[in-house]
């Protein structure tokens, strides 16, 4: 009883400490209904397993802390159960009848005998089931019927850092590198074991530490000990590393006077490097490649293709169990092109010609992480080579830190887009799983929004991001909403109207979002380089498709980029159902239709409005949402932790500036061609055109 | 009874969690000595104060805070305690007996009438005695007889962030910046707060929120709203705000043709901005400017001088109370000068030409923040211009995040040396103060080690140096050896056998640090650039005196920088009895040996070894040190908590393999001057010159 007492004092004194978020969702805090609290003790008196795996220690472990926490009583280890019901078995199992339908990374959770069987084919798989038992207790699930088999979708479900070696970030929003390089290989610092913790609780079970955008460093033997070390640290939680690595290191860092990947002593170099890398890192994970773009060296500087780079990569790693990632993520400069075709142009000619071990890495749209964008027309069009998606959860173009956007949905939308490769039903997500075309690797890799912050990700519902990209990675049929419901109840609040009310608030976030920022299928009109705030009247860059009018096209006739036959005929990528779906201007959905064609001032859309007067509406709309969104987080103020609430609040408050950044930026610019009044009852801009410029002029001062 | 027994399970099990760093010194953890708390606990029966200042507020709460901590108690605050006694009362006394000797900023601890009477003449003084108090009590002192009278030395005493407005720090190696400029002013992080009160503890009342290496971008409206937010949250501490500005501002944000200080339209805009300053911040701190140094602009772009631009800025400044800090590090690229003189050199004219309200800003030494360095000679040469001394927390060239290096004793020793200005005892400390030359104004700075790192500053020991500058900015007759010893009490442990091991650690870690890295007097061979690692062979660089090469001057016959009147005479520049100290290289303090001879490598030494032979001991016998603090700090496994205790192992491990990187580097690189064996029993490094090389090459990878 004095035991129970000091547990239970312990646990509501801890919780009065405010929470400063770098728990994630996983916050085992002691559930506050008794008789729920009471029927879970009665299931997991004990925790049993004979698998000898570091995996399944974590897994148990695990179960452990989450019992003592949410339950508020130590679980014990048990080898030998004989006889004994009530507990929680953990199996590792490679053919029994219960992990018949299982992939190598699923799960099945199942009553048995009188104790809940976690099984599976291997570590990784009780691993998975341990933390969906946990998130089923987290969430208040019932579990004494339970009954679940569970495969993931994708099989590499991997994190992208864009971090660099010297502790930034590329488009990194929180703080520094969450890596301390220079601390490495002998101080571990324990966030890495929390970032596995948080990754592995969702299913992610590969990271690329860093930045595309590659230095030679990271394959110095100084940094492949450092990078073992991290290895070491992520291995037990089921995750591989992988390395981003820069094209020219053969001369750079091996001192050859050539790339060249046709080159003998090239390939001897990649091949040396490689067993090197594993002599650190039996398991590694493979080896991810930015060529030829934005600067990027590649096989291209030595009249070779991205299938020579890619294939010499994959040669080195044909020893090993690792792969190569090469990305499609190329564009040339070209005034008078269309960015939109760039990758497809290029890649197209090697469908056929990757070695299988190479996947090809391709962004969800076209052009770059826009708030909303047609879903790449790669997928679907290389039916002999392995694509996968990349996604970006670190949100770049979607608000940075300070605006509240959730992302499952553009993430589904893509995934559910339909490409008619082989007919209807031929969505994206079937081309990225490998079933719609029969490739037997699969991979979906989303670039971190993790940073040296707190609380990892600096604003805290970019946590639920990183969340979703896990989870849909894992399982894209789960809903939007069904992924904010879990993060939420296991984040901010057991209260059941209040998480209510915040799911209706992710799931509003990002059309509100896109509402002033991006409407109708507009694309990239953000500040240069640093890509914060509006810049649409930005016309002069290091490159032309780096601006913004390259991409609105806005003139006295009208705005929008038209990609039909009669200027660029980017929808000839497409299939044909898919071309009819975009093709024509007065049936295109709205979200696209700038997108896809330039459309006059004055047409009259299917909402009954003009093009610049649904602009205008769509716009202020945006801002009048924010406005809302503040009104329904004020509401909540009694239901969620106060540092959290006052961080949501503040930000808030800078997303309605921002918002109004935006809308008077697009807007004032925008009426400088449509040459119209802002419609009646919006109320004009208090400011001008040059006062709302200087604004982001402030963020090019060095 | 059963409350008392909540709050002590509250915070034993709190306890139990493993410590993360983020609370610095500011550990109000209950006291387990029972004798003791109770003996604290009936003389700290309420807090009374009645004067309604913010200020007396913050002291008030923090004794509240530190005594429910500490001692496990509510105290509650009372006005009016007539005849009560066993009380803590502040009492804020413009000129009543018990402030009669005090400075503003000063405070006296009395009993009076049963009760700890805190007084002063000011809030701030208030705020001071009550840290003062609890500083007694959180290191056990016993406070039943507490008299004390104590005045600051220095009235301006202040950090300095090299923070960038993109997030990053100049010269930080603890993450990104800990101000969040994108999320200000609507979002306050809490560890605003947190810094504000770890800095008013020690007695910090002044910042400049960024980088000397200043963006224009601080100066506009956007910011200066962003700047007020700040200013409000420091406020309450006693700490003014100051902001690092751009010398060219006019012309890149006022769109003025000019710069020129002398110019009518660039004075009134440096008036107009700074009374548009005050209208955000009404109690503004003052600028602080890097001139004309490194490639800032400066009044010399426009022929004036530093101090037509300082009075410039004096005069925009003299409706208000706030001051300018103008920056004396200045020095042109010039391979056959001698950057020690430059400082001086350009200075040296305007002594007597600044307006009042300007202080110069001086780096402790001639060159550059090195592990050791002659006292700047412009202390004592200046006696008509306010100089005020710039340290540097943040260990830029003292081993950053990965070397123990307890920075007090290079303080003091520069503090402490005589510069004879007005014969014996004119300390370099009673320049800085005023005394020596009767200045009103004065001026201790230190570049902040702070960051994003959930504990600040990396390294754990890292927190100990923000802590010693600020207490030796208050007072520097502090020793060395108390400062350590209330750091450790306050931070680290209470146990006394344990507190004595890491005082006596701490204290040998400078000079065990300097014997690996610059023994003997040598200076500036770090890594190019990055200045991490060594790199004695720099040669080639932007500018001749960004090499190493101009620094150590090795040749065949011996090592070290001349500055006798036989080459650059820079010591001509102190007064006779300093030129007389390290004049004869036979007398001279062997610290300081290389900085003013070049030594022969056969010659013989007071220490009866040759240069050379006590250039090997010296590394090797550093490199020994190090092994020993390891050891030593094992010894401590049981007094620490494990998270800190693991994470100062961890970086041990890396200071012992970079200690042999410098030992190595610098042996193996000096002896191809020397030509001489590494002298028996030291055994000769395993690797080449070459292999050593290739080390720091990896840092110069893109």
């Amino acid at each position: 009883m004095f035991r129970k007492l000091i547990l239970v004092l312990w646990i509501i004194s801890c919780n009065t400490f405010a929470d400063d978020g770098s728990r994630l969702w996983l916050k085992y805090d002691l559930l506050k209904d008794t008789q729920q609290r009471e029927s879970y003790i009665a299931l997991t008196k004990y925790i049993s397993f004979t698998h000898d795996s570091p995996i399944v220690a974590t897994a148990a472990n695990e179960l452990q802390l989450g019992f003592e926490g949410l339950l508020g009583k130590k679980v014990s280890f048990l080898r030998n159960i004989s006889g004994k019901t009530g507990g929680i078995v953990l199996e590792v199992n490679s053919d029994g009848a219960s992990v018949q339908n299982l992939a190598d990374d699923g799960f099945a959770i199942n009553h048995l005998k009188g104790n809940i069987v976690i099984s599976a084919k291997t570590p990784s798989g009780v691993l998975y089931g341990a933390f969906e038992l946990l998130r089923n207790i987290q969430t208040g699930k019932n579990i004494s019927k339970i009954a679940i088999t569970n495969n993931p979708k994708v099989k590499i479900r991997m994190l992208n850092h864009w971090d660099n070696a010297n502790g930034t970030v590329e488009r990194g929003y929180a703080g520094s590198s969450m890596w301390k390089w220079t601390e490495l290989p002998f101080r571990i610092d324990p966030r890495y074991i929390q970032y596995a913790r948080a990754n592995a609780s969702i299913g992610i079970n590969a990271t690329s530490i860093n930045n595309v955008n590659a230095s030679s460093r990271f394959l110095t033997p100084e940094y492949l000990e450092k990078i073992k070390a991290v290895a070491d640290v992520l291995r037990p939680y089921g995750i591989s590393v992988f390395i981003s690595v820069n094209f020219a290191s053969p001369r750079t860092l091996g001192g050859l006077k050539t790339s060249d990947p046709l080159d003998p002593e090239v390939r001897k170099w990649w091949n040396d490097k490689t067993k090197e890398i594993h002599e650190y890192i039996h398991d590694f994970g493979g080896f991810l490649v930015k060529a030829n773009s934005e600067g990027q060296p590649g096989p291209q500087d030595y009249g070779r293709t991205h299938a020579d780079g890619a294939n010499m990569l994959a040669e080195a790693m044909r020893p090993f169990k690792g792969i190569v990632i090469w990305r499609a993520f190329v564009y040339k400069a070209d005034p008078n092109g269309d960015r939109f075709k760039e990758g497809y142009d290029q890649f197209k000619p090697l469908d056929g010609t990757f070695d299988p071990k190479v996947i090809v890495q391709v962004k969800n749209g076209p052009i770059d992480f826009m708030p909303r964008e047609p879903f790449h027309p790669m997928f679907g069009a290389f039916p002999k080579t392995t694509l996968g998606m990349e996604f970006q959860i670190t949100q770049e173009y979607l608000g940075q830190s300070t605006h509240l956007t959730y992302l499952a949905p553009m993430f589904k939308e893509c995934l559910d887009s339909d490409t008619y490769a082989q007919g209807k039903g031929s969505t994206v997500a079937r081309v990225i799983d490998g079933s719609l075309e029969s490739h037997q690797n699969s991979l979906m890799a989303g670039v971190a929004n993790t940073g040296s912050d707190v609380n990892w990700t600096a604003h805290p519902f970019n946590q639920a991001n990183w969340y979703a990209f896990g989870r849909l990675a894992w399982d894209y049929n789960l809903s939007s909403e069904q992924i904010a419901a879990e993060w939420i109840a296991m984040t901010l609040t057991k209260n059941k109207t209040a998480q209510d009310k915040i799911n209706t608030l992710m799931m509003q976030s990002l059309p509100v979002y896109i509402s002033y920022t991006y409407p109708l299928g507009t694309a990239h009109m953000m500040g240069e380089g640093h890509h914060y705030g509006p810049e649409p009247w930005l016309a002069k860059s290091g490159r032309p498709d780096w601006t913004s009018v390259y991409y609105h096209r806005a003139d006295s006739v009208g705005l929008g980029f038209d990609r039909t036959g009669k200027v660029s005929n980017a929808l000839s990528l497409y299939k044909p159902e898919v071309r009819k779906q975009w093709g024509n201007a007065d049936e295109c959905d709205l979200n696209y239709l700038l997108w896809f064609h330039h459309v006059p001032w004055t047409k009259k859309l299917s909402t009954g409005r003009t093009l610049w007067d649904e602009l205008c509406f769509r716009y202020y709309d945006g801002v009048e949402q924010v406005r809302k969104m503040q009104t329904n987080w004020e509401s909540l103020k009694n239901e969620i932790d106060t540092e959290t609430f006052e961080n949501v609040q503040g930000r808030l408050k800078i997303q309605e500036k921002e918002a109004l950044w935006w809308r008077d930026a697009c807007v004032l610019y925008f009426i400088t061609y449509a040459k119209m009044p802002i419609p009646a009852p919006l109320v004009p801009p208090a400011r001008s055109l040059d006062e709302v410029k200087k604004l982001v002029e402030i963020y090019h001062l060095r």
